[in-house]
């Protein structure tokens, strides 16, 4: 497998360093567990596209860790239907492309753009007698550094909105933003400290965030879901920001459930809240959004072990919906746009992202 | 040892059994662990009063669990002294008696009170020649029953706030007020749901005060630290309640942190906060609050595992405190008063609490 040249994880932390969050090679895609990391750094090796299928559904990967686990999923896909007639490679790539992209619903449709590039890849291939892989494999690749490209402009404009010597607050685990906005502050020489909220039930702001910012020399802190008003009372935080799973053109987002009440949170003490990412020109209002529920058992227990008893009940909405009144700026590779103004981001046309 | 006749654990749930509080038999305190029940129902034994004040300290028990482990951590004390000249044996329960007491900084007020009734009875005893040991067990055993007689009165008042059917969020564990609420439900065939927030990091909401609901038949849902806005959002709270550790007579509350920012939410839902207790004479303003900060390292963890890497720093403060504005009421034993108004609570002296 030939890799494109301009990958741009040299100097990123571990978690996203390209072979760590999803890589296809020899008949299996290797996804870093993201559930145990950095207790355990322990890697989910699939052998079907089926088990890529099931470790996004199961978290195994998460954020964007997705995006090119789909893409590797369509290369693993390609390498098992290899030896079939044509036609049926072909259905059998259709299958897996749309299989793959509704691993999770919430983002299908963004899942959804990498797979239906690779199977346009692999059908271009099967036609011109290439590897079918290897041009799903290729094809992830380019799409990852078409994402890092366009989130390094998000990641700037971000930096410049956070005050020299200032403190962020995040939540979950924003993956390309975190990489993208360390670097531009390195580059351009200003600082910042790091508070993350731990992220119940998955830990993803304690674990992964938090390891990320670390390993990039941040300044960072993290703080329990409940203490994110006593933080912002007592310890001084110029901004909250994160990323989103949906953007929609009226100006709502839908990210890691907490979002919403850390941005009333922000309301009240008066800070502002910038969220980074592209709008969905296909989600339109807020109405276009899935909440995926996930398993309850999650939220009744912790790193494995259970809190309550049985008779006691979970709710495990994995999203929740911040409306646009109380966000501060939606932060894009076009630069920031308040909510109201969202719809003009496609005005002149815009770049393919995946 | 006698016990007291009115004591009214009957009907509670395994958690409020005073046996299963702290109990003093044969030169022992026994305490419950709180901090893996229900995972594991373990008992901490503690053969000097030291040994109590460290339990404490460590949060074997919490909430109410010290007024009950303090005062049976006196009767160790007398037990431990009983064989010294009398003169030695005073000096022995007096510093007994102040180190019980400043176990934990924020409620030592309070713990005090307790110890220094346990204190009186025993140099009571001590004059009469009579048991001290035994004395300092009745007296705690009195204040129980006291407390009880007392937050029942408070369970009733909060019971008529709660509609017929409502639902109500809780976080961490209000001790009493769980269980007197609920039999105060029962008597008077009001029904309602409870909404428990796990509250981090040591999940009280999810696995002390979830359990005693789903113990008393009340049906009980937990959610994470960072549900809260969703769950008023999307799942109908009729209000929220907590108790408090310090209750001040301008109307400010501390609590278990994470009460500040429902609280925060609540206003931005328009609901109501009603907390449960009563106000303390010796804390005229939120500046008489001491807020105790814990190790960080429960931040960092979770049920005994890492989450993060050894660079990334935590903060624990152990409460917040929340403003009057934030009030709807605060539900004490002679009835709602709105924060404004919770000096005149001692217009015409007041019941002796503990």
């Amino acid at each position: 497998m030939k890799e494109l040249e301009n990958r741009c994880d040299q100097d990123m932390p571990f978690l996203l360093q390209y072979e760590n969050v999803a890589w296809y090679e020899d008949g299996a895609v290797r996804i870093l567990d993201r559930r145990c990391f950095p207790t355990e750094t322990r890697f989910v090796t699939c052998r079907s596209y089926q088990e890529v299928v099931q470790a996004i559904a199961d978290m195994v990967t998460q954020s964007t860790g997705p995006y090119t686990a789909v893409g590797m999923g369509m290369a693993l896909a390609a390498y098992e239907c290899r030896d079939l007639p044509e036609a049926q490679q072909e259905a059998f790539l259709r299958k897996a492309s749309d299989e793959l992209a509704h691993s999770r619903p919430t983002a299908a449709h963004r899942y959804g753009k990498v797979t239906g590039h690779c199977l346009d890849a692999a059908l271009k291939a099967l036609k011109e007698g290439r590897s079918t892989a290897e041009a799903c494999f290729n094809r992830t690749i380019e799409s990852l550094n078409r994402r890092y490209s366009t989130m390094q402009i998000v990641g700037d404009h971000l930096c410049d909105l956070i005050p020299e010597g200032g403190t962020i607050l995040t939540q979950c685990y924003g993956e390309t933003i975190i990489g993208t906005v360390t670097r531009a502050a390195k580059r351009s020489g200003k600082h910042f400290s790091a508070v993350c909220a731990e992220t119940r039930p998955f830990f993803q702001g304690a674990r992964l965030t938090a390891s990320c910012f670390s390993d990039m020399g941040i300044d960072t802190t993290v703080v329990s879901d409940n203490l994110i008003a006593w933080t912002m009372q007592n310890r001084g935080i110029d901004l909250f920001t994160s990323a989103c799973d949906v953007m929609t053109l009226d100006g709502y987002v839908a990210n890691k459930v907490g979002t919403f009440q850390i941005a009333i949170l922000c309301r009240h003490f008066g800070l502002p809240f910038y969220v980074t990412g592209l709008p969905d020109i296909t989600k339109q209002t807020k109405d276009d959004i899935t909440i995926e529920m996930r398993d309850p058992e999650q939220v009744l227990s912790a790193r494995g072990i259970r809190n309550c008893r049985e008779a006691v009940h979970g709710l495990y909405p994995a999203f929740d919906v911040t409306p646009p009144e109380l966000i501060t700026g939606l932060v894009t590779d076009k630069g920031v746009y308040r909510p109201g103004e969202l719809a003009h981001y496609f005005d002149g046309g815009f770049q393919e992202y995946y």
